[in-house]
């Protein structure tokens, strides 16, 4: 029985030699394969399990299949019937954590999940430090390529001890992550990825050998294509995950990290593009700002003054993370305890302080931190935020007027990544970072790189979509565009200049004013 | 401008990347190949070549493609337009001796050709011993494969040194060998060929990655396929060579060794069969008989009792080879020394004695050999060969009976092997060896698996020749057909049984008799 998985496990009855039948236990396997799979690639490792397996056997075998697009590939031959047994592998290869799923291909659930640092930051937390240890210098790409493979080797460990099923002998592996991740994975030099004009070496390195890789995988891995340096194959998954190439209506899909990208459209059109977010949105560069762990502040409410926390773990505060901060600044806005330019009014809160050259929010008192010091939130926190968010909210109203339509076009606002993950929409569209268009049409899809994995491996259709989508999509350089910083001045504010745009959010600040009776 | 060789050298000048265009080196070579040769494989290996490769050539680079007879694969990439060096190999792999040769793709000539002794003989001098040793023995196994490969490695090392062309640079080498040294070539235990009934294990490998197979070569690797144990890849190289399966008219071909292999037919069927044709052919159970080296007699003739004999290498005689004990039988049998059952007639010649228990005919005095000791055909020796071409031609005319046919349908006989490259055609066919056709239809085509090869490199196209082969091509077990020993009888004597099939040799032995006034 055939499914839409990229592999399948073919239980097989050979027919024995006999005086009239002289073929070989290759052809006997190639022939009671080629009706329904056509003429089917095997490679020589192959060849040689095939005695004495098929004989003892007695020509009961399960051969199991590889769709590279084009073929079917064998890439495994084992005794007896194993269908009951089909495994296959989706990895989101990130520069910070790496997460492998073990997706069970008869029923298309995932048996279990693991995730890991990357090995490769023994080499530098961020990439480019990786890039240029190993520029020009083939034994450190050496070295970070191992990094990646051994990554890859202990998630399959992990998922093998959690499930019991042998991860490094799954048929087939899918892999996405960006440009540069999949250059080092492969051993490549990552730096021409800098060389302007911008141009990978490697795009599109398609089915490999997990061999051909120096990984203990007896499978192929695929690793989904890139369509430019910064537009790689983490976003084309996602694309594969959210089905934008195949909607009628337009869609966006933003996701959100240190850089942002971006793609618009739908099955008749695609336009991508990236830019720097800023690590801002992660809460990098703001002073009391900490990634999503115990003692982040993740949700504020303000309402009459009284500022309500919501603390990651539930106990003492230590800093604020990316959500929080959205929370914070459109709450802020609301509570007009800071204005459209984002300047605190220190007659709205006694809680406007004089911090050293600036004014700051205290949002949490002494009493309510880990080490009994208050909490600020500066002017130039803000200042530093509202320049990232422009920079976002520029870069989707820039692409959605390139293709001459605006946000009441858009059927889907996709958000992508861990942060939009744990944004709150409302809060988000109140500050402008995202577009003003109504909730049910946000959607946050967290890993979608990880979800386009899965997805092809359980419909390997997907792939000609994706020969599709590289084809289609057109990529806007937006280093390359005039005056893209000065539009950006029109996105600095709360929530924009042009407040048409966020109907929305004037009606909500109009709520609150009543509510409370301003 | 494409050839019809195996392998392509395209000279490509890929445009730079610009802000508009950012696609990769990949996809820029890729999408230069498509418009001609369509979707092109690339492993991973050449990725890691493309930079700084392509920048540094400016985008002028030569991409080497294979055609692997579904789609052409990418196996080299060089800067600059290398097109005008442009070769393959071509091997023939023997279990006693390999020989290799160069060809110019540019030219389809052999720019040289080198031979060794397999390396396998370490392991025994008959494959028998090697099987053996491998069986059941992965680690036997895997030495028996090194010693092929150190065999392959070390004539591409001596084609180099010949020729100043790296010839583990080619992209393509294609080989042929039975089917024992094809398996023992991949690493597969060959035991599985000798158990009834039979079946190989592997037939068709097509095409392996030189490093696949251990090999020093970065090319692919093209191993002819087999159509049954005993019809091994070196025979279907042959019919390549000879184009029986294009010919109009039918077309005997003979591998005669140790092992005889036959196939008859045409474009319109094909039927082949193998059967065990004796080491006597070679010269190896008579009792003087030797190898074809220096002090064997090679040529034999008789004329009123003077023995007229050619020695290899001009000296005194020290043995007697096949093609000389073809020539002595016919011409023994001409002069009517022995009569049609192979008995000596004493009263015909004064060189007939009595040595021990049998007759003999002194053929070298004691001053003419070696040793100076007189040299004897020995009674027993015709016995034993009359049962070996008995066996021989009854191969032929049992299968030309299968198909209906007899020798006067047949257009061309080829003789494949060391062996029938030195038989005098005349005298095969007086003792009944050969058919009794005209002499030019007698076609001695040598090391017609070396040729195949040959063929296939210069000519592509022979890679479907090959799959209808494989398809229509029938296959005899000789050892299974009743009453094949008996019909032998028929041809155990001079010329056979049936003098109606051999009218020249009656001609030749009338004129012999009237030239000598008997």
């Amino acid at each position: 029985m055939e499914s839409a998985a990229i592999s399948q496990k073919v239980s097989l009855q050979l027919p024995p030699p006999t005086g009239e039948d002289g073929r070989s236990d290759q052809q006997r396997l190639l022939d009671a394969l080629r009706p329904q799979w056509g003429q089917v690639e095997m490679g020589v490792g192959l060849l040689r399990q095939l005695y004495p397996l098929c004989r003892e056997a007695q020509g009961h075998v399960t051969a199991t299949l590889v769709w590279k697009g084009t073929g079917w590939a064998l890439t495994a031959i084992e005794p007896g019937d194993t269908t009951a047994c089909h495994y296959g592998l989706a990895v989101d290869l990130g520069s910070t954590s790496v997460t492998m799923e073990l997706i069970d291909l008869n029923t298309g659930e995932v048996r279990c999940r693991q995730s890991r640092y990357n090995r490769q930051r023994a080499f530098g937390d961020d990439v480019l430090t990786r890039i240029f240890y190993g520029k020009d210098n083939p034994e450190h790409l050496g070295e970070l390529q191992q990094a990646a493979v051994d990554t890859l080797a202990e998630l399959m460990e992990a998922l093998w001890e959690e499930s019991g099923v042998k991860a490094d002998h799954c048929p087939a592996m899918v892999l996405a992550g960006n440009t540069i991740m999949i250059n080092l994975l492969l051993g490549l030099d990552g730096y021409p990825i800098f060389l302007s004009p911008y141009a990978p070496v490697a795009s599109d390195p398609g089915f490999v050998r997990g061999g051909d890789l120096g990984l203990p995988f007896s499978g192929l891995v695929y690793l989904f294509p890139a369509k430019a340096n910064y537009m790689g194959g983490d976003i084309v998954s996602g694309m594969i995950a959210t089905g934008i190439a195949r909607s009628q209506r337009i869609q966006l899909f933003f996701d959100i990290g240190t850089n942002g990208e971006l793609v618009a459209g739908c099955r008749d059109f695609l336009v991508s593009g990236a830019g720097a977010a800023g690590p801002a949105l992660e809460g990098g560069v703001i002073r009391t700002g900490m990634c999503a762990a115990a003692g982040a502040v993740d949700r504020v409410r303000i309402e009459n003054g009284a500022v309500e926390l919501s603390v990651i773990g539930g106990g003492k505060v230590a800093g604020i993370c990316g959500s929080g901060i959205v929370d914070m600044i459109a709450e802020l806005f609301l509570e007009d305890i800071i204005d459209f330019r984002g300047l605190f009014q220190p007659e709205r809160s006694e809680r406007v302080e004089r911090q050293g050259e600036e004014l700051a929010f205290r949002y949490a008192d002494a009493d309510e931190t880990v080490d009994g010091v208050p909490r600020y939130f500066y002017q130039s926190d803000i200042e530093q935020f509202l320049a990232t968010k422009a920079a976002a909210h520029t870069m989707v109203a820039y692409m959605l007027a390139a293709v001459g339509m605006d946000f009441t076009d858009v059927e889907y606002f996709y958000v992508a990544g861990a942060f939009g993950a744990y944004l709150d929409p409302k809060s988000a569209v109140t500050i402008g970072l995202y577009p003003d268009i109504p909730m049910e049409q946000i959607r946050c899809v967290g890993n979608s790189s990880l979800a386009g994995c899965r997805a092809l491996l359980t419909d390997r259709s997907h792939l000609e979509e994706i020969g599709g989508i590289l084809e289609r999509m057109e990529y806007i350089q937006y280093g390359a565009i005039e005056n893209f910083v000065d539009s950006m001045h029109a996105a600095a504010v709360i929530p924009h200049m042009n407040t048409a745009v966020y109907p929305s959010v004037e009606r909500w600040h109009r709520e609150r004013r009543a509510r409370e009776g301003r």
